[in-house]
């Protein structure tokens, strides 16, 4: 398969790049690395990338994030880049990738363990993945040509630990291996509609 | 207890109204129409609203709504007005509210059975519904001064049935007394983080 990674530098992009690359041609996409640029922030550039790679038979989104913080004194506005990009930033992937995937081709987005589990602090990116999630609900009844689109659900993952570890108190590792196989079940499964939830 | 109901003159709004108006005094709160008026979509009239409420105990909102259309010509302009009303609208009332709520309060929000089980055409609704049940299940946590926070998710509910049921084949109207007992459950009741589900 021809499979585009959007954030494929990122932690666990990397991971999935690793569990897919050797039986498949995969295109690391990125804002600043990887081998084709695109800020999912932006239509137009959704729109360049596809037209460039010109069809993918998956297309899987690990990019974005959204704002932690202090709830108190949180406003709309903290929660402006997180929905540009990790939530309507996939929602725009596929909505204009889908003329671009294969027939039978996959989206698997990302969304994680506080759509249902928020953090402390967390709020605004359990309301950004609890959107991922709904949104994937709706749009696997909808693609034609035999498309199917899943969400990976993550906790948080073990090469997160040292970085994010203090902002999850309570929260256990998720093995990166159980990670990679969350994405290959949906790039090479039949699922479709399916948040797969990988918290432990 | 003082309670602001904003879109109080909708069709949820009205029956909520109802069944609270005889044990509480009941603030009607809307664009055109109520005691008061409010654009959710703007957070300086949401400012302004409380304001002149100066306090209440608690704060419903059954305004807002989203697109429904067909996927595969949507794109991501058409869920702008949905993300900025009923999301952020909603998210706002909680954000700014919370200082204008007196102790032991509470908010409940609506959100919509789309959240898990999407129409056809509703992916849009689908990914908002289900943003503000994450939402509020993340505020449930941060909220101080005992205050509360649930979201109501209905099904097609029965007063609706006529305008909009051919546009969800299959689901179940859901009685009326069923969708208010939900709010009482919520404003009067002890639960916090809750989505309280009212599909049939
Ligand atoms: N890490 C965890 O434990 C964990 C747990 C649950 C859920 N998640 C979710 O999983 C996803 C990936 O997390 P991660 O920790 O692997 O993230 P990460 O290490 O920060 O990597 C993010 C990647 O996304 C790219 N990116 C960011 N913004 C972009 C944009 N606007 N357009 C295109 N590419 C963009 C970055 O590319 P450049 O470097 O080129 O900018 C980077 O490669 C996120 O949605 C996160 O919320 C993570
Ligand atoms: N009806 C159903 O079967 C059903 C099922 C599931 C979920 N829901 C959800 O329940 C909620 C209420 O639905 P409904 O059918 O009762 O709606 P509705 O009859 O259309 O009433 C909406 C009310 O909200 C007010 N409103 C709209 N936009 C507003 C804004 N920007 N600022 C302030 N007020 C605003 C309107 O006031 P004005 O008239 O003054 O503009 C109106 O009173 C919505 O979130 C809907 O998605 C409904």
């Amino acid at each position: 398969m021809k499979i585009v990674l959007i954030g494929g530098h990122g932690t666990i992009g990397k991971t999935v790049a690793a569990a897919l690359s050797s039986r498949h041609e995969v295109i690391i996409a990125g804002r600043n690395s990887g081998d084709i640029q695109v800020d999912i922030t932006s239509e137009t550039s959704i729109e360049d990338m596809f037209k460039a790679l010109k069809s993918v038979d998956a297309c899987i989104c690990t990019a974005g994030t959204g704002y932690y913080g202090d709830f108190g004194t949180m406003r709309g506005q903290h929660m402006t880049a997180g929905i540009q990009g990790k939530l309507m930033g996939q929602v725009n992937l596929v909505l204009i990738g889908k003329d671009y995937l294969t027939e039978g081709g996959s989206f698997t987005l990302t969304s994680g363990v506080a759509a249902e589990q928020p953090a402390k602090n967390g709020t605004c990116v359990a309301m950004i993945n609890g959107a991922v999630n709904s949104f994937v609900l709706g749009a696997s009844q909808e693609l034609k040509r035999d498309q199917r689109i899943n969400a990976v659900s993550p906790g948080l993952v073990e090469d997160s630990g040292v970085r994010y570890g203090a902002l999850f108190p309570g929260y256990n590792l998720v093995p990166m291996h159980k990670v990679a196989n969350a994405y290959l079940l949906s790039v090479e499964g039949a699922v479709n509609g399916r948040i797969i939830k990988v918290y432990e």
